[in-house]
Formats: C-alpha cells, structure tokens, sequence
C-alpha cells in the first residue's frame, strides 16, 4: 500500500490533498485484493481438506471390508489431531519467522499475533490442510496391522512437529532450502522449487508410512510359506472410485491454491498475471494426472490383459504427486511428460515392492514417495525460466536442466531428496522403532486374524442383516 | 458508494470534472466489492446447501438397511420442498422488512423486488440452504417410524413458516431480538448474538425433532420389554463417515459464509479485515469440531472400552452445532473450550434419552438441541469485546460474562432458548400432535416390522443378487 | 481498461501527469477483476469437473452390481482422455478464432497463444468440464454391454471433434448460430440462445448415447420373449442419491458459472450486476430442478403407487438438463413451469422408450436428450427482454414468445435442435455403425451373461468374504 500511495500521489499532485486522495483510492485497491485473495485462499482450503474425506474412502474401500472402520478412524483422527497440533505448535514450528538459522520457526504457537503482515487466518487453515494429508498418506501405509495408540502418538508427532519442521526448511520465506528466499549464497546458489510439496507433503508422508510398514512387517497372509505375494483384495472399488475423484478435486486446491493469493499483474495493464499462473497450474495438474492413469491403465493392460478402474485411480494419484512440485513452472506440454514418467515410476516401485516383501495396502510409499521423488527431479529438469522468474522472483534465476538452465537446480532437488528422506526416517523410523519394541506399534496376530474391526472398534463397518442386538458393544 | 464519492471529491478537488472523476472510481471500487463479496457468498451457499448430502449420507448409513431408501427420500424431499416454499413464503417472512413489528417479515414474497439494495439472489440462496438444514435435522430424529406424509407436511410446514420466523427474530435486522439492531432499548440493551444458528438453525431443527420423535413414541424394539435399551445398530459406517465429512466440509459455508460479504477493512489500511474475521470463523469451527471429536472418543471410550469412529463423527457434529452462535465472535482458544463442554453435553443427553426412553435414530435432537443450546449460552460467556465491536458495530456493545462483559447478553441468550424452545413446541409440537391424533404421523406397526422400503418405497436399497425381477414395482 | 484510462483522464485533467494517474489507477482495477473473475470462473470450473463423479457414482448405483466397475471405468476414462484431447484438439476447434467460417476453430491447438486476450487458462479448465460431462451423458446409454475399446473410441471422438464443433457453433463469437454475434443479418436474425448447454452439452450427450443404445439394442432379458419390459434393477439407491446430489452441487458450476466472469455493472454505481444475473441462474437452475424433482416424484406415485427416491433424482437431473439453456435470461417463475414440463417430458419419453424397447440403462437418452430438447423450446418461449439484452447485449434482441418477443427466436431454436440431431446423428452414429460392423462395438451374449466385470475387468466391485485369492488377475 505504501508503494501505491507514493506512486499515486507523485502523479496526482503534491499538494496534502491530493496524497490524502491517493491514500484513499490506494485503500480501496487494497482492500479488494484482501477480500479477494482470502476467498480464493479460504475456498482453496476447504478443497485441500475435503481430501482427507477422499483419503478415507480410498483407504476404506482398498482393505478389506473387516478393517474399513478402523481405518476410516485413523483418517479422520489424523484430522482432528492436526486441527490442535497444528494450531499449538504446528504453524508456529513451520512459519513463525524469524526462525532459528532457518531450520525451525519460534513464534506464532497457537496462532499468537496472527493475523500479521505476512499471515491471516486463511494461511494457517490452508497449510493445516497440507499436515492432514501428509499425516493420511503415513496411515494408508500401516492399515490393517496397527495398534491403535500408535496411530495417536505418530499422527500427534507427525503434523505437530515433523511435518511443519520440514515446510519450513523448503516454504518459509526464511527457511534454509528454499527457493523464495532472497540470498543468493545458499545451497548452489538456487533453492529448491516444490511449489505445492511433492517433497514436502508427499515424501514426508510416504517415508514415513514406509518405516512404519517396514518395522511392523507385511499383514498376516500378504506373502506365502514360499513367500510368493498373495494379493489381499480391497473390498469395494466404488469406495475407491469415490475417493480417488475426492482426491482429484482437491488437489485443485493443493495446487493451484499454493500462490496463496490470485491477484497481481505480471504483465502490468495486460490480462496476464497471476490468476493465468494459477490457471495454469490447475491445467498442468489436469493433464499431469490424466496422462499417468491412462499409462497406468494401459501398462498394466499389458502386463495383466485386464483393464481394471484401481490402476487408472492410483495412477491419476501418482500423476498428481509428481506434478505437485513443479505444477506452477512447467509448461503443460511437459507435464504430460511428467505424468507419463510417473506411471512407469508408480509400477516400478510397485513391482520393486513386491519382490522385496513391502506390504503397504495402500501402496502410498511407492505412489506418494516414488512419484513424489519423481516430481522433485522433473522439476529440475522441466522448470521454464520465463515461470520460474514470475513465480518466484526475488532471486537469482535457477531453471531447468533441459530447458537451457543448467544443473544447480537439479544439485538442490537432489539435497532435498536426501534431507527428507534423512529427516523423515531419523524422527519417524526412530519413533516407529521404539513403538515396536514396546510392544505398542503392531496389534496381535489374533487380533489381526479376527476381524479387527470388531475386536478393537467393537463393531463392523456393514451390517446386512439387520438383527436386533442386544449385547452390541461399541455402539453410539 | 454515496460516501466513497463525497470523500473522495472533497480530496480530488472542487470542480464538476473532480467530482465525476470520484464517481467514476468508486463506481470502479464498487463494482469489484459486489463481484467478490458475491463469490464468496454463493461459493458458500452452495457448501451449505451440499449439506444435505451429509445429511441424506449420515441418515442412510445410521439407520438399518431396510430403512436407508425411505430416510434418503425425506432428506432429498427437504431441500426440494424449501426450495418452493422457502421462495415462495420463507424469505419473505425471514427477511422481507419492514416487518410487522419485528416479529415477521412481509415483503418479497416470491423474491419480488429482489435484488435490492439489501439483498441479492445469492442471499437467497444462502437462507434457503439454512431452511433446508432445519428440515432435515428434524428428519434424522423422526427416521425409521413415519409416514410419508407427515414428511411433507412438516417439511413444508417447517421450512416455508417456522423456521423462517425464527430467523426473522434473531437475523433480519429488524427482527425484536437481533443484535444487529441499532436502536438500544431491547432485550436487555443487547439482543442475541447467534452468528450462523445454533439457535436459530440447529435447536429449530432438533427442538422439532424432538416432538415429532416424542409424540410417535420409540421405534419397535428399541426397548425391550422390561424397558431395557436395545441398540439397533446403523448399517453402514462408511455412510456415516462419508455424511458427516461432507458437513464438515459444508460447514465452512455455513459458518465462514454467515459473513454475507469478505470485503471491508477494520483497520483502514492495513491487514486486518472482515476477511480476517471470516479466517479466524473457520478456524474456531475446525478447532470446536475436533476437540469435541477427540472428547468424545476418548469419553465414549472410557465408558465403553471400545474405539469407534461414528462416536469421534457424532462429537464432531456436536461440536460444531454449539461453536456455530459464537464462531465469529470468540477467540479459537475458547472455541476448544466450546467442543469440549459440547463433548459432554452431547454424552450426558444421549444418556438421559436412553434413561427417559427417548428413540431418535441420528441422535439429532440431543446433538442439534443439546450441543445448540450449549453453544448459545457459551456465546454469551466468551464473546471477545473486540470481536463484537467489529461483526456488530452498529450497537451498544455487550459482549461475554467471562470476558467482563456482564450478564446482560446471557440474560438475553437465556431468552432466546426459552423463546425457540416455545415457539417450535407450539408450532411444530401442536403439528405432530395432530398429524399423531388424525393417524397420519407413524406407518403401521406390520409396515414398520417389515422391510419399510419394500412397503412404502416399493424397493431395497441394495439389490445383491442381480434377479431379473418382472412383477418389480416403484421402479423408475 | 483502454477505455478506462481514457474516461478517467478526461476528468483527472489534460496533463501528463494526469494521464498516468489515470493509467496507474485503471490498471489496479484491472488488477482486482481479473483476480475476481478468475476466481468465481476456476471454482465454477472445479464444480463442474465434479460432476464427473455425480455420473459415476449414479451409474454405478443404476446398473447391476457385477457391471458397476465397468461403468464406473469408462466414467474416469472419458474425464482422462477428454483432459489430452480437448487439450490437444478440442479447445481449437471450438474457440480457436477467427475459424473457418463459423464452422470449426482452427486456433490454439495444444493451448499455443493462451492466455490471450479472449481466453485464460481457467476457460480451457471451464470448457473441459463440458465436454467431460457430454461424454458421460453417452457412457450411462451404453452401459452394461458394450466393448472398452468402443468406450475408448467414442469418447476421443467425441471430447475431441464433435462436441468441440457443435460448441464452436453456439458459444463462440463467431459461431454461425450464436446470439453473441453482434452482426444481424444471419438465423432469423436471431442466433440461438443456449446458454450453458441444454443444447450443446445435454443434447449432444443424449443423442450420441441414443445411437449408440440403439445400434447395440437392448441387454439381454431387458424384455423378455413376449417384449414385454423387464426391469433390471439398479443395485444401489445410496449411490443413485450419492451422484444425483453431486450432480446438484456440480451444477451450480454449469449453469451459474458460464456468465464466465462475475463483475460488471448492468446500472451504474448500484447494486444490480452481473452477480444478479449469476444468482439469478443459480436459483432458476434450483427451481427448476426442485419443481421437476416432486412433480416425476408425485407422478410416479399416481402411475406406479410407490413412492421412490430414484424418481425423485431422475427428475431433478431433467429439471436441470431443461432449464440449462435458460437459466441466465428467464424468471424465477418461469424456471418453475420449466420443471414442470420436464418431468411430464422426463415420463413420456421413458414411457416411449419402452414401447419402443429402446434400452438405456440410465435413461440418459430421454433425460439428457428429451428434456434437453424441451429447454431449448422453453428458451425461446419464456425467455425475458431485459435479462436477454443484459446478457447477450450486442446483438438485436430476440427474446421469448410469450413474453412478447414474436417467433425469430423460437424459429433459430427449432434449427437448433435439428442441427444439433443432424451433426451427432452423421458423426457418432455412423462412427456406431461401423464399429457395430466390425464387431467392436458390442461385449459377446456371453460375457454379458456372466459377471462382465469378471470377465471383462478380472474382478468384482466388491468382496463381501475377504477371502485371500492367489489366482486373482487383474488387480492393483
């Protein structure tokens, strides 16, 4: 506002009046972009957390139909945990500037002195959003076989600590890694660009449901005595459907809501500015995430003779995590590229997988950290100057490797690979580690066996018989 | 407008061209407060109204299977039959000013005159979504037992005159007890602040519920015959996941959206602004709606041993019913104070209905009554000064007991229980009773033992087995 | 914003100075209306795309449970393949000016030149949704016995080249048929008024699905050996209210959004814009549907005496498919009579199709394509003078015949609809013929017998015994 006012008043006259006019008519400007920026942020909010609801379905109908309620618990526990966590530590750790040497954030617990110049309201509820998610992918990685009480303590440890920990590092403005930051001196002299958390949210999340199902060990019945895999069918694909198109329309707050505000010009008077970055972020998403689910379909049309709407559905998600770091600075011509990759990445790891003996039912380590991993590194390879300099443009230029800008870019992606992958298994798989060997991580073999609903939730997710019954136990 | 030009032309100067000049920009600077106000608020009217999907989804999955068609009848019914009458007669008795003496609107029947300088198409829009909400909290309460025209009418009955009267009193700005009045002399010198309806909406709707449910008396074999309760367990707890997700999502229409516009600054040129407001609503929302979630499971877990995901979705609801009066109005610390007296609140009435032999399938009356009273007497204990001076301006402020605002607006939020209370006993109760007394309130007890679907609707809500079936009926 | 730096500099005075004031002023407003518009246009566009999942989740309700994945697969398959085409080619060939003579754009292939003056990146996200939804509307007519590989065919063809075209006719600036035209001399002098699409969308989905039905001919055992109709159920009510109510919420992106920008004034410096007109649409679109739902509700009642849930979604969806080409320049009292002949359209047609043993599983033909028909008819009966010349203001103004408007526009009309039967019926109906031809159109008389989502996609929708099947194919 200062800068309009001044600019203003230089032409409108020098008198007391005409600065006093300027400043009005600049107030005006501002308020307008206030309102208007917290519509689309707070809209673009309500979109990312409508994802959870898609996170549950998903995960509810991919298990087996014994494990849906506890699963969909798990869910929605992640949200409600993160809705307190968040708010008391959470943003504070994540964006509480100015931080500690760029490593962790030290004000704003509980929201204290916000709203500010930097953050209203809306930025805490958008970026609580993104600890949900990351939080849902680390469930889905541990469904079927977990203790309950586990699920409380990594959740609680995950989005109040872990999580916002590393959104600082590569999305606060102050953040040691990140590419918004105005120095030039730091990490090859770049800074990472993962725009909406391709790192951020989605390795975070799939590092850490990959400790927790590695420590905890494949369910019961996942590979025979001769250790060949035996698929445990999910058991509704209209559930997965449902939550796979959940997901899809969320991510179009995910995404394109991660500029946090619509309004600004980048081409002053002209109709080009932010708004046509963001739209332009939703199309690269679109396209990133369709070109992967008809590759997966097809691949595994190849590989199996069967067409089946699961592969579309996880490889339009694999799409998805990989375009989200560089959804705001690629071309959409190369976001095809991006998910095209993505779906040969997604099988890979999930044959990988298999070999290896990882049971994840979701398999969300293999499509949130290895389509994740993938969309860190096309970005570095992808990322278009003329975007980049929009987007992010207090600093030196670092763009894509095959679009002319060298390999500093690549350099940083590739840091910030190992960073999460070292932090996220150094807090998470030490945590999982001593959950196990207290024996609270996994649930007995004979309550896996039974039906886990019953036993721990003490009910089951469908009742078709409708029997009157009177020593039900659990019930509301 | 008027005054956006006065002021500026006193500062842009004293000629004709300067006063034309003036109007032309703040012509400009209202064009774009109308386009973005009216975003956010039709953006929220359609969140609000997607609640009765939530509704339809949590009733279906609450009840037995048999009863899932006719539930999801009534709650799509609702939203069509406000859809008339609430364009025909409601908004005109809600907001149709000047009314008859503060106590019913009388204008715009059939949205005539409609846009005017007070209301839009997207404010109707917003109310209709409200009216629906009312009708179909009533529906959840009487489900599994009533006759199909008995939905009908006291849907129609509901949505086109009782609850559109409430909403006169406490909205409409000349409703006799609204805090929006300007004029001093009412209610105490203060008048009730119930922001987005935990009296206005959610005790209409439960208080009606309540009766319908009372006069038809328990669902056969909801107590046994030495009067022990006998749980008849809802057949689908994915539905129930998936319903009250949708009503998370919905509610931040319903609350954020209570606004009606984002744009306008508190502090003239700074940050700080009704879009501020409208942030810190939804995060009061999402903090009362996971702390009650939390309390809940944790309570119901204490008392039953067991974990169960439709207590944490119950709790959820609960607590969103109390924060709903005050959300605009407290600070989010208090909004976890709120969700978690609502937890208990919401455990002690389903308690006392159990003691009392009260059947209401969805809980609502208790959850939507119970929780919604709370929450009007929690508004007028923790309503921040500041806040009030800033969503009510034009009033003699009067704010929280514990926040040393004085008893005057608890007296006055006392009024308002006693008031809904009466007022939908005496509408709504009188209603049923006669509908009850006439035999047109409670299907056959045969009807009732069958598969109610099949006898009323023609048709299960599931067909497993594929039978082609020639003597089908009730098939579209 | 030419025009409003120069409007302005003639006031702020004659120096340079003043000029640039003008010029630095101007463009901020710019600034917020382009934020705003793309704003309300990328959330509408969300919405819509939305929809996708109302179509899947209604056709996997209405169909055979062993066929519900199969339907569900080619739902997400027309959003992916429409999402690469309509990028690649659809979006030229519908907006790409100046095009080949009002016929086909030749334009923006691969979005080369976007953003422009005329198009952002959101229009093309906008546009998408449409074509995804046509495609849909054909897919629910062909369910249950037809080839992927037809699925796969059809609807490239379709989202690519025939919907694009018939959407270059009717909404471009320079369609042959459009009333956006400003030159007068063509269609009557008229142009058609099709405003989001009962035509261009609903009519065209309706037709391509009703040739592609009829070429296939009925399903096995859907009349028996005497002809006589044999309903095969539709397995699930829950997911039928699921998708319908989707669909309405998805349907305030269709309709209300197509204004694609919300700003701007119709009175100067009052409060009556196009927001009105935006809510305006948005509560024609819901009268329409409330009307049209409990007319086919009460309707039904009177033919079949059952009450049913799935009438009361079908005939909400006509009510809407009606009022779409409508809904911005008609009264809310009109949108009214529009439901109501709807829902008398909606029955006859359903009723017709069975005497003529047409099969359509979802009824998609007589819903999309009879009461799309019938909203255009409307159209040019009830549509009003002034909402006309505010909507579609450079063109001479031809608006309803019973409102005074004479015949013009209802003659352009009728042309419509029989262009629009002409364009699908010689594209996608001979594309039909000739896969029917050459065997690829239709499943084998035994695949259809067995479990097609078990011969055809290698698994069941869902797994009701959680048994670990080793010899699974297909699966994820």
């Amino acid at each position: 506002m200062g800068t309009c006012s001044a600019d203003l008043a230089a032409l409108l006259g020098p008198n007391a009046t005409a600065i006093a006019a300027a400043d009005y008519i600049c107030n005006k400007f501002t308020d307008a972009s206030f309102a208007v920026d917290n519509t689309y942020l707070l809209f673009s909010a309500y979109l990312n957390f409508f994802m959870q609801l898609g996170f549950a379905m998903l995960c509810a109908g991919s298990v087996r139909s014994k494990n849906a309620i506890s699963v969909m618990l798990t869910n929605v526990l992640d949200a409600a945990i993160a809705g307190l966590f968040y708010y008391l530590f959470g943003f504070a750790f994540a964006f509480g500037s100015p931080s500690n040497g760029g490593f962790i954030g030290r004000h704003n617990f509980g929201l204290e002195s916000i709203p500010s110049s930097s953050f209203d309201y809306s930025n805490f509820l958008y970026h609580w959003a993104f600890a949900v998610s990351a939080a849902g992918i680390a469930s889905g990685s541990m469904a079927e076989r977990t203790q309950f009480v586990a699920y409380l303590i990594y959740s609680s440890f995950l989005t109040g600590f872990v999580y916002p920990v590393v959104s600082h590092w590569f999305w606060a403005t102050d953040g040691w890694a990140t590419a918004f930051r105005v120095d030039s001196g730091f990490l090859f002299g770049s800074g990472v660009i993962d725009f909406a958390g391709s790192g951020v949210v989605h390795m975070v999340g799939g590092v850490a449901g990959l400790w927790g199902a590695l420590i905890e060990g494949p369910r019961i019945g996942r590979f025979d005595s001769s250790g060949r895999s035996v698929a445990l069918r999910d058991h509704n694909a209209t559930l997965v459907v449902l939550g796979t198109f959940i997901l899809w329309f969320g991510w179009y707050g995910f995404n394109p809501g991660s500029f946090n505000k619509i309004s600004g010009f980048y081409t002053s008077g002209n109709h080009y500015g932010q708004w046509s970055a963001v739209g332009r972020t939703a199309v690269t998403t679109t396209l990133a995430g369709c070109t992967s689910a008809l590759t997966t379909l097809f691949g595994k049309w190849i590989l199996t003779s069967h067409w089946d709407v699961t592969d579309f559905c996880s490889g339009l998600l694999g799409g998805f995590a990989a375009i989200t770091a560089g959804c705001s600075v690629v071309e959409p011509w190369a976001a095809i590229i991006c998910g095209f990759v993505a779906a040969l990445v997604l099988i890979s790891c999930n044959k990988l997988a298999e070999k290896v003996k990882y049971d994840d039912p979701l398999g969300a380590a293999q499509l949130h950290g290895g389509c994740g991993a993938w969309g860190v590194i096309f970005t570095a390879l992808f990322a278009s100057e003329k975007y980049v300099r929009e987007v992010y443009p207090s600093r030196p230029v670092r763009y894509g490797l095959f679009m002319g800008g060298g390999g500093r870019l690549l350099a940083a992606h590739i840091i910030q690979i190992l960073v999460i992958v070292g932090w996220v298994s150094a807090t998470m798989g030490t945590l999982f580690y001593f959950l196990h060997k207290f024996g609270h991580l996994r649930v007995s073999a004979d309550d896996e066996m039974a039906d886990m609903d019953l036993t721990r939730q003490g009910r089951l997710a469908y009742v078709d018989h409708d029997e009157d019954e009177s020593q039900k136990q659990g019930f509301k």
